[in-house]
């Protein structure tokens, strides 16, 4: 079936919270970023831990997905919709925004913004999900703006399920991050986006296999920066006295969730699972 | 007399300039970075020279001077205006905000939200004109987003005559800059905005007198960032094949602008004199 969204509201309050989704836990390396940059805002944050990876799942399947994820957060009357994962932002970023009436950032042009303002020889390398490298989103964003650049997609499939499952920390890891990126690390781009939200929790590896002359570009942080630049030219800043409490759901298995998710954000948090909800649509 | 401005045209085109105004030669720091970023955008450029400092005068003054120049601009018909000016912005940003109907971008908050992305103790100095230190600007768009920040601000009124008058690179100039800052350096600040577009010309001596563990932030690279992400957002990105030729103009003499100008930018450029049409309205 088709989904249909709308925002019928028609005025947004600065109290509103702030709405982020992803395929799973990567979103929260953006969420983490939105906490430490915008100390005042409430965030909703979605994983769809059930049905991750997005990434080698089929164009039409994740823009489904990722519409009945916006369409069950709109409940919380967000004022804000942060798509936190690339693969959604490539297939259904633009339709989303068509569909509602509230300012919509993904985590495309951030990421391709921060690498044209860090380069300094103009080779950019652009690592992601299959679905991302596939869809050609970032070579699209980053020529759109600088049309000189040369840009270098690989497509690394094994990294989400490393995080997804909880293993960033384990002994493998490092040899397959470090075998992923052999193609790169013989180029000669001197910066390197993380075209997936998953990746910061392995940037330590990729930026030891990468070595010091390689700036890594994190989605997460420019994605936060942008969410502040639009919330403040919208006038949409939140104004608190005591810091919000933030809600977490997930589809997938919520002690997983909440064990990586504490981890990464370095603060209890409570998890609610919400399969029913979101998987009655599709 | 009272200045009234209205932008009467329906439509923007993506092909219009971004308009840059500033005091004199600062908003350079802001043009150089944009012409960076956005290499396919146009630029038309107005440096106040014949009236700089903007900093010593009174707020009503540098407001009225403001409006003239942003009316005198709105004749290039641009699709956005930044005011490249710290206290130009702190003055007169949300009036012209109201005034015309294009994104207007200031140099105030992205650097606030830069210091709040950089620092890690949350102990933040600013350094301006006495009017943008005066005007507690800097304070305000730190404390709105994250309140808990402590900040130093301090006003350095010797630093844009040095800049005006090219003698960026004088040997009594880093007495000057060094004897400004002692009580910075005596401080734990671990991030110093930048928060007069002239200073980025006295960086690599700022930076040398304050040391290795305090970042300087400039407002010249967040502006462009966030004048990236404000046109993106709006759609209106410049589509062009070949590299634009923007237009400089300025109120002094436009042969010290040109020294200064081509000097900061590595590229010969052509300034216009534009004396009489702006001053005619005050």
């Amino acid at each position: 079936m088709e989904v249909t969204i709308i925002v019928r509201r028609k005025r947004v309050f600065v109290q509103q919270p702030v709405a982020i989704l992803d395929s799973g836990v990567g979103g929260l390396t953006v969420a983490k970023e939105v906490m430490r940059q915008l100390p005042l805002e409430k965030i909703v944050y979605f994983g769809d831990s059930l049905r991750a990876p997005y990434g080698p799942r089929p164009a039409e399947e994740v823009r489904k997905f990722t519409l009945q994820i916006v369409d069950y957060l709109l409940q919380f009357q967000p004022k804000m919709i942060v798509i936190a994962c690339n693969t959604a932002t490539a297939v259904a970023l633009e339709e989303i925004r068509q569909l509602v009436d509230i300012p919509v950032v993904g985590v495309i042009h951030p990421g391709a913004r921060a690498a044209i303002t860090t380069t300094r020889n103009g080779q950019v390398g652009v690592i992601g999900t299959e679905g991302t490298i596939l869809s050609g989103a970032y070579e699209k964003a980053l020529k759109s703006i600088s049309p000189s650049l040369e840009i270098i997609g690989l497509a690394c499939p094994q990294f989400v399920p490393l995080v997804e499952q909880g293993l960033s920390g384990q002994e493998d890891t490092y040899r397959i991050v470090s075998e992923c990126l052999q193609q790169l690390t013989e180029s000669s781009i001197d910066c390197l986006i993380l075209g997936c939200t998953h990746y910061p929790f392995l940037s330590s590896l990729i930026s030891e296999v990468m070595g010091p002359n390689v700036a890594l570009i994190s989605s997460a942080d420019e994605t936060a920066r942008e969410v502040s630049t639009i919330l403040y030219h919208k006038g949409l800043l939140a104004k608190r006295i005591q810091k919000p409490v933030h809600q977490f759901l997930c589809s997938g298995d919520p002690e997983l969730f909440r064990r990586i998710a504490e981890q990464w954000l370095n603060e209890e948090i409570k998890v609610n699972s919400v399969v029913w909800q979101v998987t009655r649509i599709g």
